[in-house]
């Protein structure tokens, strides 16, 4: 983690292990208009993230919280930009990483390319949290031990 | 509930409460031939069943499982007939009815209609369920209060 | 239209109109920790947006297109925050509004409240567009007539 | 196709190619129970049947409709068993096969294993269908060219 950055209190850009998935774009995706329904994306985002994390962190998906001790990693903030159509049947690479850590949540990046041609860009804010006394979500700290595991040099 | 068709063992045809609901097709269920993609019916016939439920027993559907003290009514066997096309902007109505109870198990019937047209016809089988010690599912006698409440007459 | 805020070029806070919808959510839109998963959130304001443009410009969703000569209104970015969890049963109520508009497209405001409680909130950019003869979209200057409708005095 | 069967005019039974499709459970096709939402279950048999249709005939899902002359492959009867439950992180083989031709329509069956284990199982019949002049779909006769390739034998 680059000090310069930490004395700013600005994210780190340090998570630069990437995910990558290939998939074919489904009937079911798309809709009358003939391209991938907006909350389409959102729904392969989260895919994506499952994947990274699964990959980086060597645990499978729904072992995640138990062998971090967390409730999980919910997701306060999404947000798209749709660039390019995405039509049934096109063959596109998801690329999935952790674009900056903070102390108990982090940032997701995704992009959606076609060939070369980048039809769509994603990025997720989750929380590491556990779930309080009342019943309550509470961020906790991001372990040091997860956030090397996206480095990777 | 008819005596003959005890005998014999059949259902019995007595659920005669009807659940309707009005609804308009949005772009978000429709697929690239402008209808509503097979799924989408399955979602509307599980909300139809949960509106039906709601209706009948005079409980709020996620108060349902606590009220009955059952683990819920499990899907087990949905079946659809698509028979004219559902477009985007339709306005149809979603009729859910129970048109069979067994003993711990009954089917509802739901029909998509678009003014007097039958467009598409769908059923679920469901299970009157609890967990069991060893975590699994397991069927519960349907209880009379129960099956009562979708008589009309 | 406040003039100090076209001198800036900002946008124009004029679209008053308001669209509500009280809607209970389904068995279907929640995931495993019992709340809506995100992309259903992106459904209902697509949903959100359509009942809106059909209620300030009345015309039914599906003739919109042609009574405008349009192809349509692409989405071309879309963002949310999940403020308080939304969960199987919740009666919920979904505000949309455009809350601006720019020579060609404009941004589509959505809250998903829980009684007095804001539980989401999200954002549309929508683009008001044509297909040129080579087929590709692109946006037609938005006429005053339909801005105009958005204003409630 | 065995003539005997033939004669008595039986589905042919000769559709032995298998389709297989190995995919890991998503977060977003699971419900509050914790396991697939019975509708993800018929969007997975439809990307099913695509994927069957292009590794059977050689052509491209989107390019399926232009190759043989027709409108598309409409759905008219779908239906599913839901025998063990299927859970987010599960890791499953659909297996999706021709179970029968018939003039101008045909069956798939769609199994879901995990392992060993048959947790699902659907079927699906499809219309090989034109539209005609008056706008609507119609059977066409399917050609021996598309059920010659469904035999592995």
């Amino acid at each position: 983690m680059s000090r310069a950055r930490n004395r700013r209190g600005a994210k780190s850009i340090v998570a630069n292990f990437v995910h990558r998935r290939q998939l074919t774009i489904e009937w079911a995706y798309c809709d009358p208009a003939g391209i991938v329904f907006n909350s389409r994306f959102f729904e392969l985002f989260d895919g994506g993230t499952w994947a990274l994390l699964e990959a980086a962190l060597g645990v499978r998906r729904h072992e995640l919280a138990a062998a971090f001790d967390i409730m999980g990693v919910p997701l306060v903030d999404a947000r798209a930009r749709f660039i390019a159509p995405v039509k049934f049947g096109d063959v596109v690479v998801l690329e999935s990483q952790v674009s900056g850590f903070r102390s108990s949540s982090f940032d997701v990046e995704h992009r959606v390319l076609i060939g070369e041609v980048l039809a769509a860009q994603g990025r997720e804010t989750r929380v590491w949290a556990v779930v309080d006394k009342t019943g309550r979500l509470r961020p906790k700290p991001l372990p040091e031990e997860v956030t090397a595991r996206f480095r990777t040099n």
